[in-house]
């Protein structure tokens, strides 16, 4: 199969450091890349998202560590969506990442800022704090969702 | 289909505050979570092994935040070896990690030893000192992979 050799943040335009560091060589690791950092964030997002719903016990600590944790991986996934990615393995990236770029990349930062005050919110050990960021990190999580992921693989 | 509930690093004995806030409700949650933390370590070491390799250009600043990246994301999947785990969702895992936890364990720290070691070696910029850490670094991925994955998927 032919290889690809990009730099996706150049690509969408992301600039970030670390993810200006995850060169992928065929579409297929680019795609497995970011499902995984979204599978992480969606793992640790999680367990704080359930301590602000009151379905497990809120633990301060707990949730910053998360929060940190969140704050570090959000800001992997966007690298891996640079063209050529758009196909190569099962995938739920919507066309409309590669044809709206600037919408896409304001819609990812927008979920690293409302990430970034989580953190923030964390740190404080206030649950209530941590309940307003939640909410903002949920809006920005779905919002991106519903413009840019499809409910279905694709099966290529 | 049953639900479990477990806290993973309770099981396997690996005590650290940030996988034993990884809790999964479902084997397959905790499988798919594992795989994603090594699909990003693989790409984030594999990286700096590049370089190391003279593969692709030394740049020490990238070389730093992605060892950084890698000392954190070394530190989740073990947590997610919990026991009823074994099966679940394809998985390359070995019934010697349940089989011999204190073996799989221990192998588990080397590798963590051995990323922190890394990343001492990458904030001092010297590419020789990497390239001593990247084979430390393999060598225990290798030790680990020898005894505890499988090269083929079960298809459960």
């Amino acid at each position: 199969m032919k290889k690809l050799h990009f730099v996706a943040a150049a690509v969408i335009g992301l600039a970030s450091a670390l993810p200006a560091a995850a060169q992928f060589q065929k579409p297929e690791d680019a795609i497995k890349y970011r499902q995984s950092a979204m599978t992480l964030i969606g793992a640790h997002f999680g367990r704080i998202a359930a301590m602000a719903q009151g379905k497990i016990p809120f633990d301060a600590k707990t949730a910053a560590e998360n929060a940190a944790l969140v704050d570090t991986l959000v800001h992997l996934p966007f690298a891996a969506f640079g063209e050529g990615t758009e196909r190569g393995a099962p995938t739920q990236a919507k066309p409309e990442i590669w044809k709206e770029p600037a919408k896409f990349k304001s819609a990812a930062e927008k979920l690293q800022d409302e990430v970034g005050k989580l953190n923030v919110a964390a740190k404080t050990g206030s649950l209530d704090a941590i309940k307003g960021a939640v909410g903002g990190v949920g809006k920005a999580c779905k919002a991106c969702h519903d413009d840019f992921r499809s409910k279905e693989f694709t099966s290529n």
